[in-house]
């Protein structure tokens, strides 16, 4: 494991050399990638700066000096303990590591800390995503096997929620999710990738509606979308469906322009294909059914360490893709007040077109 | 509910007039705290502006436009859409509200939103818990009834796995990790709080460990740390068991200093008591013992709609309590390669000590 990680901070060295900068990450996954350590983000300073030339340097509270010391290939770990101030020590390694006038600090890099650097240390500030996010972008073979199998664990899972059928009918949108979250685990997966959404009938039109109180009614659509972690990597795909009774009127045309929107943004994948041409089709699709003005979002974003990174697939991206990038493909309807679909799969591009990483029925029958 | 957050913003708006500062907000607890509207972090430009006079404005993707409105009482909800560069709306905003030249900015910002609005509006930056934690340290009797709400799924979900007892034996730390989960789910809990601790046997010695594949042995220590939240308030309690067999040498007397400690410290809690003069109890007791040395964090942190917040019950914070705050008490003695040990509950100051909000037996038999 120490030898990826480590060629991964070489190269990303090589760029900061182009770009003329040194790093500094804080707990992220661009931490993650380079270290082999991973944190969710803290009141503590804990911080791993990349110089463009030579070796990395941690600074971390002591109580993760062990834990960092076992995980990461980094070898000159500093600690600073909860009596000290630890803008003290941030200023002597960066004092120690000449540090020159332009930084990229973590994109998510809280400002607490952006502004505790900026107060040792003066520098035309950037975003770490400049170097990263190109080395991040286009994923190796460990990172799509561990993709395939976190994908693997999303279908399992909206199998068995699928298969409650009329069992589903009367529980609340909560318990569902929770569920969700046992089947998730069920199937091997190690924590949700996001909250899961679990948003019926009236809720579903609200894109970013997870779950609440409301109680699953005989004919509502269901919009289902949720993923697990497995070996740092998520899943995240989506289905809309009914567990039992007919849907409302107009349901189903609607469910039958998104699949086809869905398709055929999935079968214009290629490399070389822009992210806006792949956008444009599933658009297209939708506003010929006379819904575009409900398509209220993009049709898909990145998927790797994050959930959410590069390629974006969205008007005015003209980013060509290339073979290794992974990214969803969701085109949604949404009629407010009414009801909300969206289709959703993660796509891997290969070298002549793509491959899907979920492979479950998309109707909405259940 | 709407005139609860609308009144927090106002007291907020005077704070701000005395700081002479305008406030931006991104996804956050302080966010929720002052409109209502709950939010994880995202990739996408979600902000809160509240000028120190007038009213407050929200820039949010479009497909949040719903459920923003439907969700706060903020009146002025403006919209971007994911083909427009949002940095063209914030520059509107910012222009529209006529911000001073002093922004208090969400100490969890995100670097690519601070430097986005740095590119739009020259100003000198601080952060927003100067004028936001000293209103939200002190809580109200809606924020207890959660907390100790909360407390009580955390401590139901710990009298549910200690009563397995020698069925832990021979299960991962991970599966330990999910059946606490579960648990918490059982007990009424939303979600974890932060990522469950079964650190056993030698990963008790690393503060931050929280679950890995090892299997808990006979007389294997096992720290138990976890929580749930409920209505947005969290719940976080420690204790260190033995679900089966005899401890290691050693561990016994090490958990008699550590639960010595921490009854002292929480005997020392009450009004105008200084944060650093209940670290010392607590820590003196350790060092009497001759752990000093192995007590490697502070003895608390403050709990409420954070899990970490103000008061830190470290050394060198003369912060004098008062009735409302709430935080942990959470002394621990950690012995490389051995085991670590950790007793943790919260406690709310009142008028003339301090209620605890965990009551589960603090021994280590099961």
């Amino acid at each position: 494991m120490t030898t990826v990680f480590e060629e991964r901070t070489r190269r990303a060295q090589e760029r900061l050399r182009d770009a003329d900068a040194d790093l500094v990450l804080f707990p992220s996954h661009n931490l993650f990638y380079l270290s082999g350590f991973a944190e969710h983000p803290g009141e503590r300073h804990l911080l791993l700066f990349v110089p463009r030339d030579g070796d990395p340097t941690f600074l971390v509270p002591s109580l993760y000096g062990e834990q960092v010391r076992e995980t990461s290939w980094v070898a000159d770990v500093r600690t600073w303990d909860d009596d000290e101030d630890p803008r003290e020590q941030l200023a002597s390694v960066v004092a120690d590591l000449d540090l020159g006038d332009r930084l990229l600090v973590d994109d998510t890099m809280h400002a607490r800390f952006t502004q505790d650097l900026a107060a040792v240390h003066d520098a035309e500030t950037g975003l770490a995503s400049e170097v990263l996010a190109p080395l991040r972008v286009r994923k190796d073979e460990a990172e799509l096997d561990a993709l395939r199998r976190a994908g693997a664990v999303a279908d399992a899972a909206v199998e068995e929620v699928r298969a409650l059928g009329a069992d589903a009918v009367g529980t609340t949108e909560r318990e569902l999710a929770r569920t969700v979250e046992r089947a998730l685990v069920d199937a091997g997966g190690e924590e949700v990738s996001f909250e899961v959404h679990t948003a019926s009938g009236p809720n579903g039109a609200m894109p970013h509606h997870t779950h609440g109180d409301r109680r699953i009614e005989r004919g509502d659509p269901v919009v289902l979308d949720f993923g697990a972690y497995l070996d740092h990597y998520p899943s995240d795909q989506t289905r809309t469906v009914v567990f039992a009774g007919d849907p409302p009127e107009g349901f189903e045309a609607v469910h039958e322009v998104v699949r086809e929107a869905q398709q055929a943004a999935v079968d214009a994948v290629a490399p070389g294909v822009t992210c806006e041409a792949v956008n444009a089709t599933a658009r297209e699709v939708i506003e010929d059914a006379g819904y575009g003005e409900q398509f209220v979002h993009r049709t898909g974003h990145g998927v790797g360490l994050d959930v959410h990174e590069e390629p974006y697939v969205v008007a005015g991206n003209d980013r060509e893709l290339e073979p290794g990038m992974v990214f969803s493909v969701e085109p949604g309807v949404y009629l407010p007040g009414e009801f909300g679909v969206r289709i959703e799969d993660l796509v891997v591009v290969t070298g002549d077109g793509c491959e899907r990483l979920n492979h479950t029925d998309r109707g909405w029958r259940c």
